[in-house]
């Protein structure tokens, strides 16, 4: 049992590590964009390996443990938790790459529109990020909890720079590549705010044994 | 072990009796697009309650044949697959959401492109999610590796789509809202590509134990 507790906190240590990865791309990939950092992309793009193969690590150390050591109960749902927020982590990896890519098209380009709706919107979806995996690690039900009522403050900044990014588009035609970029660059903050909410569930189901997907009352 | 095995069985019909939703969802929300059909779209929001619900009925099931059953090697692998292929099936199903909110949009508007691209895209999109849930039932590699082939397709289908659709703006701003709409219908279907490639390299995973994904080369 000893050896079984070691292993189960080895599994955390191994999502912690993708994680804190995970959230410098995202930070790096913002950075690309809001400073016009090519260097910044560039590491995106190379960390992706390292988060691709640790992904693949992880899900082998969570099966392998399954099968050798049986887990019940609260042990189980830890295991089938990583094995999700394990996956969760690695669309987030990918979605830094397609922010980091779209900030490559706009390097050269001059800016339409100061960019700070882009930073707000990041520094929530950052801190999301950080706090739905601080409330992996910690077991704690009102951090995990606080990171779905952030969500849907993401979603609000989203559909504000919408329809502002369209105005910019209608009004000058030019701007529809740049414009189509920005859009792409908060849908995809958006959904790793999405994927932030999913370990934030997980997260709960851990704690409290209860699934609050899809019940938007139990989330209270 | 007899147990076990109609165990097995009911959780495949399961997923299965979700893949048959999903890909009706997926159906209904094109035709809503392509045929103006409002009662299509209708009926792809009153399924969602469904899907979302069968995705926790199945991951509790899966849950519990881990804890009861302690399933080893090639059945453990599978019930891990289950428990992935269920997400994928639902994020797909939310997917379908999306595209039918778009088509609501569109409804009362007149047509700025004909839809043949959509067709094509989507007649690929859901092969792709039915050969998935085929070559996982069938346990056939060689199917699953198909489902992969077809992604490219896909992709190319909507890089295409997209430049089509810019050049419309550009030489259009009125028709900006609606090639909006229609560019977030084909990211929406090549997400749901996205996502019958996961599941066909889960299969492959279940059926050869190795590890396709991020590498290109064992894909073959």
């Amino acid at each position: 049992m000893r050896h079984f507790e070691q292993e189960l906190e080895e599994l955390k240590g191994k999502l912690l590590e993708m994680s804190a990865l995970v959230e410098s791309a995202v930070q790096r990939s913002v950075s690309a964009v809001t400073q016009k950092d090519r260097s910044a992309a560039e590491q995106v793009f190379r960390d992706e390996a390292r988060i691709n193969q640790l992904q693949i690590e992880i899900d082998e150390f969570a099966i392998n443990l399954l099968a050798t050591q049986q887990p019940l109960a609260a042990d189980l749902r830890l295991v089938v938790a990583a094995l999700k927020i394990n996956t969760d982590l690695e669309r987030m990896g990918d979605l830094s790459v397609h922010i980091a890519q779209r900030a490559l098209s706009l390097l050269t380009e001059p800016v339409i529109k100061p960019m700070v709706d882009i930073r707000h919107m990041s520094a929530l979806v950052e801190s999301m990020v950080r706090k739905s995996m601080d409330a992996f690690v910690a077991n704690d039900a009102d951090m995990a909890r606080s990171v779905l009522a952030s969500d849907d403050a993401v979603d609000s900044l989203r559909t504000a720079s919408y329809h502002e990014l369209v105005s910019y588009m209608e009004k000058e035609p030019r701007n529809i590549p740049q414009a189509l970029d920005l859009i792409g660059i908060t849908r995809s903050l958006e959904r790793i705010a999405d994927h932030s909410t999913n370990i934030a569930e997980d997260v709960l189901f851990l704690v409290k044994g209860i699934d609050v997907r899809h019940h938007a009352e139990a989330r209270q």
